[in-house]
């Protein structure tokens, strides 16, 4: 493909973008497929010559689209979002095009430079605590998912509190970790992979808005001390996944800078919110965390994948996943005077991930961002109050922001008989969890596209299939 | 940004995409920026506002592009190379249009069945064994890093070898594991994450082509085992970074099979080879494997990130890596008749990353990307036969594939000086390593847009640069 084919089939691409959002809310936002429609339909060996641009597009309207799951409908309200938006398509299409790698500084320095930049803007922006900045011992660093930062929150605990030994020896101690009930399950996988073991995992109990209870914990800690146990990280949640709880990160830093234990703060979803300052209370305390992550790619417009770090000492993170083989070696990393990000996670390779959240920032500004947000959580409490005043329905939690636990007041089965229904209906799709051994429908509104008559319309629905279901 | 403006500015990026790869081979390939130098260039505190995207763009050229090492230019011969292509980047762009997550099945059908099927389609267009396919009981997956694979590879090995108990209990036994001199830095990295220990990883020595020496595996796995250690990985390669060098597979995997271990293939570049029959000998003995991966984002033209890897046994990863809490459960799963991929590797969410592929095989068609991978090793095989000619130079090995190691018959200081006035020229990138004590120049033929004249040109920069250091 010559540079002036790219510009046909790619202007036709941007295109057929631009006409898929168009059209976006009118389609089933819940695949209809089933279980290997779309593999039997492939061909079972690839082309042995090249083939056209345009048979390639014709199979991606025929085969892919009817199991396309629409995450970027105004109607998808389920699980946590994962919006998009047009700059943030473009800045990473922009990455895409100059394909660079940013695992040293050396390999391209904007890749590095821009990240640190748009890690501290994002900094001040969520005001974020002092110590997480690069001007203190601090700093910030893109990964993909909040699972890769929860594991390198994990694994670098771990070599903390083994005085820099879990790496080089494995581990030999009787490590213990803590979380609530309900805490993301990527922390659990993260302990796992760690080798710490699921045995030396406390869970530890909610309040009645399913925050962590820091009695517990401390209680669970001294347990655990006086057993033999070494306990070295928690991990406490702005806005956990099923309920939205807010977890008392104050009262929780306080014990784990006592007790020395390492303080992962996970605002995967809902740290988004820390834009606005009305919902900083729920960061307060931040500044005893030692590690503390939100992912633009769930409520910032910013494209999959998209996870922002922050540690309050970087030295930690270096000195946990640095390797320095010969073919690596460049005058850049040796001066110090750079970061090298490959030593701040897992993966070698990376992409050129800030530009499509440098985009994002330019494109809507602070201000803008932030009215978003706060549209998204009006929204959730209109929502919320029809709910109040519905007599089928009932809240499970007042919503501290954009997500909605609710039920119909009638039993499990009909809960999701109703939600699966609905789902398969296509207009609008969103999930359930299980809260207090109840099952419990959750109504997230955070999608880039979502307005008021989505919701108003979602609402219908919803109440029409409960007055169906009790008719039956 | 309404659609509508999506086409105005996507179809400026679009030319923008198309001008930079029709001027890239004129910029200097190795950024010559100072530390800090774009950091400091970039604002302070982001925009309140929003701002327009012709502004964004107009600092793209002037602050971000100076910043870029371009790996997308065909005089980039350092590293391993990171390619991309025009097919590749336009199916990204549809993938971050879609913006879809693929974590279950039903969150996106089509992300599942159509990686299923390009990775069934690939492992055919390699020749990999039938125990890979998803027909047996392995199966395919895409990763984002062959560190990743690696690191998914140890902990399904890990969980194996303690009969499914090192996720619950943590690392309790003294497990060992083995890599050659020659192994990517890695599998050291997955080891200590893994909690095994940097003290447990063995390094075996290789022969004068740097291959693991098997019979030196198989000592020290009886010698460990005599002193109580539960052996149990081992990890081989198909094309050392450093050297090229190409592991006895087919020993290995006798050895791992008799002692039980389990053994992961790297094959990050040098996979790509084996879409060629000529160079299948390579992967010879690797049904024996227990896992294999290679990176499309490397020498298969691909955007970064694709590193594509297979097992033999899927459910060691799926017993490994799953979790499922209540607000991920679904019909679909629990039919068992889906593949949840997030239970493949460490992340949940997970990216359309197929798409890209499958543009990739279908616009090149088997044919097109052999002779791609074919044209390169062609070329690699000229520059080495000229230095093979050259008073001034040495080969270090005979180059196997498109990687020549080789030597300016001086010390390591004048080597280095070669090497980093040359980069600094901005008319090629290479870089270096460190084979048998001495400092090795490395030059990797594996760019998109690579042409003969670029490997011409580039080996008369070399030389004169020689002749002008015998001068000084």
């Amino acid at each position: 493909m010559t540079p002036e084919q790219f510009r046909t089939e790619g202007r036709k691409l941007i295109d057929w973008i631009a006409a898929y959002y168009e059209q976006v809310e009118k389609f089933p936002v819940l695949s209809q497929v089933k279980p290997g429609e779309i593999f039997n339909a492939l061909p079972e060996v690839p082309p042995v010559s090249g083939e056209s641009f345009d048979h390639m597009m014709e199979d991606v309207d025929r085969l892919i689209l009817p199991g396309i799951t629409h995450w970027q409908s105004p109607n998808f309200y389920a699980y946590f979002p994962a919006n998009a938006s047009f700059p943030a398509i473009l800045g990473d299409l922009l990455s895409s095009g100059l394909g660079v790698q940013g695992m040293l500084w050396t390999t391209s320095p904007s890749a590095t430079e821009l990240e640190t930049r748009v890690m501290e803007w994002l900094a001040g922006m969520l005001g974020l605590p002092p110590c997480f900045s690069y001007l203190a011992d601090g700093g910030g660093v893109i990964q993909d998912t909040a699972s890769s930062s929860a594991l390198a929150a994990v694994i670098a605990a771990r070599e903390r509190i083994t005085g820099m030994r879990s790496n080089q020896e494995g581990i030999t101690g009787r490590l213990t970790a803590y979380v609530s009930t309900q805490t993301h399950s990527s922390v659990e996988k993260a302990i796992k992979i760690a080798g710490i073991g699921r045995a030396n995992l406390r869970i530890i109990g909610t309040d009645p808005l399913y925050a962590m209870l820091p009695e517990k914990l401390e209680e669970k800690i001294e347990a655990d001390r006086a057993a033999g146990f070494t306990p070295f990280f928690v991990c406490a949640t702005i806005g956990t996944t099923s309920s939205n709880g807010m977890d008392p990160i104050r009262r929780i830093g306080e014990i784990c800078k006592k007790e020395n234990l390492w303080l992962h703060v996970d605002g995967a979803m809902s740290g988004a919110a820390l834009l606005c300052p009305e919902f900083r209370h729920f960061s307060d305390g931040l500044e005893l965390a030692d590690s503390f992550c939100f992912n633009p790619h769930k409520w910032l417009f910013t494209n999959f994948d998209c996870d922002c770090f922050w540690v309050a000492d970087r030295r930690h993170l270096t000195n946990t996943f640095s390797i320095l083989p010969e073919y690596l070696r460049n005058q850049a990393s040796e001066s110090g005077e750079v970061f090298d990000y490959r030593d701040w996670h897992i993966q070698l390779g990376r992409r050129f991930r800030s530009l499509k959240l440098w985009f994002v920032i330019r494109h809507y500004g602070e201000e803008g961002l932030r009215n978003l947000i706060r549209y998204h959580v009006r929204m959730a409490g209109e929502f919320a109050s029809w709910i109040r005043e519905s007599e089928d329905f009932e809240l499970v939690t007042e919503p501290p922001l954009n997500l909605v636990c609710f039920r119909y007041r009638g039993t499990d089965e009909e809960n999701l008989a109703l939600m699966d229904g609905i789902n398969r209906g296509g207009e609008i799709y969103f999930t359930h969890t299980r809260l207090g051994g109840k099952v419990v429908l959750r109504f997230c509104i955070a999608q880039t596209h979502t307005e008021e008559r989505h919701v108003i319309r979602a609402w219908e629905i919803i109440k029409s299939a409960a007055a169906q279901l009790k008719t039956e």
